[in-house]
């Protein structure tokens, strides 16, 4: 395993990495690409254990429903990075046997890829999203054929693929590269069936980053997201040559969706736990400041908070039912149910932004104007801020200030702005998770409940 | 035991009965009162037994969690007479230990109540809701004292009440009323606290009855409230004596609530259920009337589906939530989870309108013109009507024009009325939910949530 | 001019009306179309004038902005079938000079049309809707060509027409049925380009009627759909014969939807009037209703009336923009702006039965369970109903009682239901509102703010 | 009048201005300061006059309905500087004829001010929102008598003020601060009862600054905000001299909300016409980005965008409601309606979240993630970003990444925070606006058309 100061060192490997305009070669010298670096080389340290052939015990799947329940607090604490490292070679070790009948030579290099992966203790973002050109166009139809990542050049050794892959959380801070298909091809479409593992240094790989990091300001006035962000990214191919037992999906069409499938079962349950978690989380930043304002008994106050709790609860029980009713893969492995998963993370998204609008009603104005807490370092600024940031009854000045900035970060300022587009778009969108809906629901016994009302029943 | 003949003929019984401004005497001649009055009947031919000392084995409490659970078909089943007479008895038994400390002399009388109303296998509805006076006031302030039911004298065989109760459903139908304070009394009060089990026919009960019953029109437009509505009654209470043995409280201010408390435990179930179900069978109306209609594919139209699927599942994850954490009374019946089950008549209510909305939207005008069910008998109209109420593709006239009844039976006319209000106003209304969410929530766990993200963690 | 009993008399005329599946002779017998029959007699009576040659001065359009808005208050108070009437003839004045061009014949018997049905004073009801088959095939695509209304025969002296149109309101009251197509045609689609006033008592015109007026029901109890609600009808054209002066339209495919557009300039004022005037009405109850409960100061109860001032507030303003925006036809008539009616439309119907969820919690359960009044009329109920309704402070129970009834027959019942559906359905749904807004937004305007918010003003 | 250079020099005058925790002597160091400086120095040059005795001629009152409509444009053109300088000249001489009677020696004052203002050409800045305390407790009951600006000496030539006001717009940038009470005082609360002008560099003020500006990133990413966006203070008057002159009320406590009252009706055009500009633009991007994306006539894509539209215009409408019912001063200028304002206010705020919702659904992930212009300076990624970021048909990459930079910027990023808070809490919060339609609606009208639907016409 590796220590953080290990993998810190791993990442000087000549990768070609961008951040605004400028190619970054120290990440350390960059607070918006080393803070991020620097929380997960914490997590390094956190799980190093200096055992020989030790791997870290986070990365395995649930065997049984309990365990899956029990994941849930470990993918709270768990660092992004090593949270997305842990879904793609479950992913892997997923999609094996479904690929095994067509193609059967994938799935030894998987398990000998997931096994190597483990003892060298590398962090493997998810690339998925491609460019896409126009939306209405197949991969093979689109003006540019490099809209979706494809195959431009096989040979015995390997292969060479160009395109670029949109939206990779971390994809600077990690080791590999896990390209995958977004969906199912066509017969004709055999070029874009590709899914391999690349190195984040392998010749050829472009990556710009957009950051949400605070950089440039005070971390105390942005108490979550100084903590909490990492850069995204679009990765480049240009034209970059992956050896044969890095590829674990190469022309079957008809499959190509498998990896993408299988990494949504993996993706679901940390992403719905999460929203339950920030839906409560926003409950106590109202609470908080409706007290600290001195407002937390007024009526409309507090039915604004009670529409919280009713939105949180209603999101906790989409949680406990989509754990409730748990399915098991071939191999053993349980994930949480789709149709559950996705209602959940519909309403979540949905409402999120109504709940937001009640916390910024309770909160006020000052979530925007509340001092920096720079301003409370300047020794004439302090006792007047202490003063009228304070409303008497032991609500001190700096707390409440904290209060807002809390407020404040989360979601009225940039990473607020983060939350809302990603709580919207993780997963697909809406409209994706509208689909999957469609898919699951049971239809038929509804049909027959409308029936019997209509005294068609026989019919 | 009962069959229905006896329980129609049991109903002949001196008691006082109005409906449009008109004493009944025979309920068979007043269709409002006379079909569900069969309805009730036929639930007694469906369980009775010959057998000596039979009871309804339905009338059991949940011993266990998949008993809880094996519940709910069964009460999607059960006749609503049944169903409330289930429900009362589960009160007075779980009420009993809560009262044996303060007041012994009751436990006896319930258990002794219990078995006879089994032994005799008679109705039960339930009283709660009293007139109110003005909703600022208590009971012991209102200008009229009988704006809440209350024991006017006491004598050494019984009491004497006097009040009315309000929104009583299938009173005239049932054998005694099972009169109970709606929340706890303050000291000054204690004639307010009294809870009995008043016979229908017991001397100075008059009762109102208003209904949502398709009377004199033709049944098959209406083919769900023509067999599921039942009227809903004030019952009048003019110094009607009640002897000792049918008081379960009389006096103990502040145990007066123990008894609505236990039955919210067992009302809430079936009510969440219904909700859920209720929620499919829009599903089902929909998605069959788009069918029939031609609309099925249109995108508009199936977003409209899918979210009213959406709602529908995410009501069905309340009501699995509720079930999995389902708490024990202390005498080991199963109760669902208050929190969940709140939370979920709250959303189930709340967004009950939209999702009609979105029925009328996708089912058109003819919701409220198709012809009724008689104009097809006529043999003038008929050929007409199979003509251009059918859209082609083996869609006929019938069919459609019986969906389009069902759909307005069931949203857009009387009963579809009684639904809207209903599914506001039972357990209390909106207000009433998010009193209880605000209760049961654990904001402890939010705000410390909060505190971490405004880096307060420690405070 | 008529009299009231004279309009009566003139529809004994052999016409074909069925209701509940019996042909009717006489109106008067069967209160679901006598009622509405009386309430369009005393229409007649209050506009009635002896005088040689009279007409009704309320049928003339508007030619300036100021007569648009005083006619406002003359439509809320016109019965139902002379709006119909005025909307008819102004739809035919209008569209004259739209079709002078291709078809001229047309325009001097429109003239001569109306002024005859001005002279004899007769009652006009509109024919839009078709039966329409199914809704994704064009007429002349459908399985059965009757699915429009279309000519099947032609003469020296007139056509022939078959079909039906549905979601008639009050055509068994009145004279003649002014048929026109719902949109235009394409060519080879002629013979549905057809419009024609006909007669009601034309040989082969059957009209069945259904109805949501309180009929066998107390009309006390149904305050307003005892006076307001009329009956909604299928015509049917069972080959029909239309002589040459009652036809407007005959063949002239691309301009079919003449009529309906013009017919939409005038149907729209006063739907939009009403709607905001029901807005208001629906406050006016909520703040009487708590009021009379003792509860108009609690601050959830205040909340949500003030939720339904912003309402009805913000659709006048939508009414206001619309008259401030007043077009004038080439003839010189007014009508109101096209967008901001629409817009006005869809709010309203959007959000009407959230108003309505507001309301009913405010009120509470007894709006489905207050006594009849007739129960008032029972001696011995009278004194129990006026003491457990009253809520004291001079609220009396009578009064009280007649509140709930105003509140459920109008949203609660089947007239509540019929509003729920016709807020959506009118004006063709939601979705058309969409259509036409879409079609009237100044989208290059939006844009331009939009290039300049990216600074792209430039491109 | 001054130039923009005169204007800059203006402000180094010793003011004590802060910014993150830094005294700042010389704005044009700082862009967070400067920016916004200079932004306010262009709007100086562009009304330059050198001619002797020339005033600014934007600083007019409208004087009739017409030239109340037409201040709207030049309102949307005014820097925030100019236009707060015009409402608080405006609201002075608007509260003098309100406070003659009581207080006469306070308009003559007034008078002097608004000319000498004028005749030099100065910013103002209006100082209302007091640190509050504790929200429950008014001024004089506070723990910190502070906690609302207060005089605390008062002498033969002036008084002197403590106290904070906070979320001051560019208070920083101006040159005096117009601080006027919050509300109403009650007797025994004179103290509290102060307007004046203070000079921004009196002695004893301390000015902090919290900023949405994009200051240390590109500003070609944050095309709006970099422009616009102005720092935020709270004003700290540590007994602050105040000379007579510059006094305009002094412990009148009845009167001490004239002033706040005043600027209402000056403050209230200009934000609702910003909100109904905020809305076209929303609809513009949405369509925009679109188009680029490929999608815009998918029916989901389309349908949002129509509900954005409806929602635009329905705000619209509200705007022209209210200038159509403009009302007039005593001293004959014109400013719009409260009801209509306020209702317009309401449903923008209440709705801004929903429509940037549908927004970010339409534009996708990229408004996240798309590259910084700065990366398209860099010479190796321009081609990669020009690649993928077109999506052909003429798209350009560099266009549609702009789209997405001003999505995020004005919906997603700090600045969208700022909008998403500051359309809540300006006004008052949303809380404020339903007071204000509980005082103007015409709740008589409703409950009249209330009572006649329940045939209590006669009551």
């Amino acid at each position: 395993m590796l220590t953080g100061q290990e993998y810190k060192d791993s990442l000087k490997d000549g990768r070609k990495v961008y951040f605004a305009g400028r190619q970054i070669e120290d990440f350390a010298t960059e607070p918006a690409l080393g803070v991020p670096m620097q929380v997960a080389a914490d997590g390094y340290d956190k799980h190093y254990s200096a055992e020989p052939g030790a791997v870290n015990p986070l990365i395995d799947g649930p065997r049984s429903p309990e365990e899956l329940r029990d994941k849930i607090p470990v993918l709270m604490e768990m660092d992004l990075l090593l949270n997305v490292t842990y879904q793609s070679l479950m992913t892997l070790l997923v999609a094996a046997p479904r690929i095994e009948g067509v193609a059967p030579q994938f799935v030894e290099r998987i398990h000998a890829y997931v096994a190597d992966a483990k003892a060298r203790d590398i962090r493997i973002t998810e690339c998925i999203t491609d460019s896409k050109g126009n939306r209405s166009k197949h991969p093979a139809d689109q003006d540019d054929p490099d809209s979706y990542v494809r195959v431009v050049d096989r040979g015995p050794d390997g292969v060479v693929i160009r395109g670029a892959k949109m939206h990779i959380s971390a994809a600077a801070l990690g080791h590999d590269l896990m390209v995958m298909p977004t969906k199912n091809m066509k017969p004709g479409e055999e070029d874009w069936a590709i899914c391999a593992a690349v190195p984040v240094n392998a010749p050829g790989v472009h990556i710009t980053n957009t950051t949400y990091h605070p950089y440039g300001r005070d971390e105390r006035d942005h108490p979550t997201s100084a903590r909490e962000s990492v850069p995204d990214s679009m990765c480049i191919f240009d034209d970059v040559f992956v050896p044969n037992e890095r590829i674990f999906l190469d022309g079957q069409a008809a499959q190509a969706a498998v990896f993408a499938h299988s990494l949504g079962l993996w993706e679901r349950l940390g992403g719905t736990a999460f929203m339950v978690e920030q839906a409560d989380e926003l409950v106590g930043l109202a609470q908080l400041i409706a007290e600290a304002n001195g407002t937390a008994k007024i009526s409309h106050i507090r039915e604004k908070i009670d529409e919280m709790m009713i939105h949180a609860t209603l999101l906790r029980a989409g949680l406990e039912a989509a754990l409730l009713h748990a399915h098991e893969t071939p191999d053993g492995y349980f994930y949480p149910d789709d149709m559950y998963t996705n209602v959940t993370k519909f309403q979540g998204a949905a409402q999120f932004s109504k709940m937001v609008r009640h916390l910024h009603e309770i909160a006020g104005g000052a979530v925007l104007t509340a001092p920096s807490m720079s301003d409370f370092d300047n020794e004439t600024l302090r006792p007047y801020l202490e003063k009228y940031m304070s409303t008497g009854d032991g609500v001190s000045g700096e707390y409440r200030t904290k209060l807002f900035h809390a407020i404040r970060d989360t979601t009225a300022d940039a990473y607020g702005g983060w939350h809302h587009v990603t709580n919207i778009q993780s997963g697909g969108g809406l409209f994706a998770q509208r689909l999957v809906t469609r898919r699951h629901y049971d239809m038929t016994r509804a049909k027959s409940l409308a029936l019997k009302a209509a005294g068609l029943a026989g019919d």
